[in-house]
């Protein structure tokens, strides 16, 4: 009886943003737990029988603490068969799901992520622009300008230390990848997970540190590379997911079609 | 007859990963342009009577170059009724979505931009962390590994003028922020966009510089700020979208509620 939770990025707000996963969870679900930011549109397709909680916290007001937050989840995960943590754009971009997974850990619930459409897409879409450009921006970097809670702003310049780090196309040159990486100032024993085949069926990460990224091999593409102390393998992740990376698989599993590099 | 094209975010891969709009405008779609990346149960989604075009480049293969893909693209918006551009992931995310709307711009040819699932929160929901936490990484940077073309890979650290910033949250004292930015070292002349309300009905676009941010008020929350050389108002996009940056608006617009910090 250890219960499971999915959550669910509900994107930025109109319902036909929210993607065919989110939306088959919510018609299912029988306890929604959302943050104030979440639309009226998104919750309506909740079914009439679901027990919809806002969980929100509005700075400066009232409101739940992470704490009361992670207890809910817990004690829902196990009372009921579908219970939905509904999180504004995706819920991996600035929604403290950090904290939440701690606590579904620690409490032996299981979880699935479903990724959703992040604010900053949602906003470049509107504003007719493009994030990157190889004529004019070749990195994008996220930043909050605003922390609710009692984190202090950010007033510093880019801190390496506290950033998290995400390398589209990382491959198939692992060794430049993480020489790069280096370059930049990022200390060799920093963690990373690779994901090969993100969103896919044939989905498959990797967990080492981008001090041993060099000696990678045999990482199917597409393949994304997350560089960072969030980047740690945790303990309770269904164990179909984190396996241990792949340092020279034999020759039968290099498939030279996977290992062209990523095409844009 | 000037024509109209989608722009979709193909998502991730799974097509339950692609948003409720994406798979309306496929349905309808008469002609469909997509990148190699794009997957087969995607591209399924198709009406059989679409004509259904691989546009995509395999760097170091044979392919159609980006002014063949945008002449295909121009050639097909002024031909068919609903013609989408499928572009893996978020379209606005390393997908050399710059180049396509200058010459859509240039062509007077209307589009419309659906965001998508990136790769990274597909790959982070994957391997069950957060891209930000705000005990550890209160930044997230994009990079590419890999670069189709001609670019040389970037090598050395971070370069401020080669990026974009996303800003989350940046309000309501936009003053503040943009002294953040120029306290990182970004120009008071560097172009933004400030998106309010971004994938809502009720979005709302404005064009400024990070100098004249400070002025900024009355701009209702939650509120997207984007930094850097791709965020200069364009010529063509839909006339509703991009408005002059009200400076003291008058104090009937106002609504405090709006005005609040945007809540996590």
């Amino acid at each position: 009886m250890a219960g499971k939770i999915w959550i669910v990025g509900a994107g930025p707000g109109s319902a036909d943003l929210l993607t065919m996963r989110a939306v088959a969870i919510l018609r299912a679900a029988e306890v929604v737990l959302h943050d104030d930011l979440v639309s009226a549109e998104v919750l309506a397709l909740c079914p009439s029988s679901a027990l919809v909680i806002n969980v929100g916290k509005r700075c400066g007001q009232r409101g739940r603490s992470q704490g009361e937050i992670n207890s809910l989840m817990i004690f829902h995960a196990r009372q009921a068969r579908v219970v939905a943590r509904l999180k504004s754009g995706d819920p991996a971009i600035f929604g403290r799901l950090g904290e939440e997974l701690d606590a579904l850990r620690a409490a032996a619930i299981d979880f699935e992520i479903v990724p959703g459409v992040t604010a900053v897409a949602a906003a470049a879409a509107a504003a007719g622009l493009t994030l990157t450009d190889r004529r004019a921006a070749s990195a994008l970097l996220f930043l909050t300008g605003h922390s609710a809670g009692s984190q202090p702003l950010r007033r510093s310049a880019f801190d390496l230390d506290k950033s998290s780090y995400a390398v589209y196309m990382p491959g198939p040159d692992y060794e430049k990848t993480a020489a790069e990486l280096m370059e930049m100032g990022i200390a060799p024993a920093t963690p990373c997970a690779l994901i090969s085949h993100a969103g896919r069926n044939s989905q498959k990460v990797y967990f080492t540190t981008v001090g041993s990224l060099r000696q990678t091999l045999g990482i199917p593409a597409p393949a994304i590379l997350i560089v960072g102390r969030v980047a740690t393998r945790a303990g309770s992740i269904s164990d179909c997911l984190p396996t241990e990376l792949p340092h020279d698989l034999p020759a039968a599993t290099l498939r030279m079609g996977d290992l062209r590099p990523d095409p844009l």
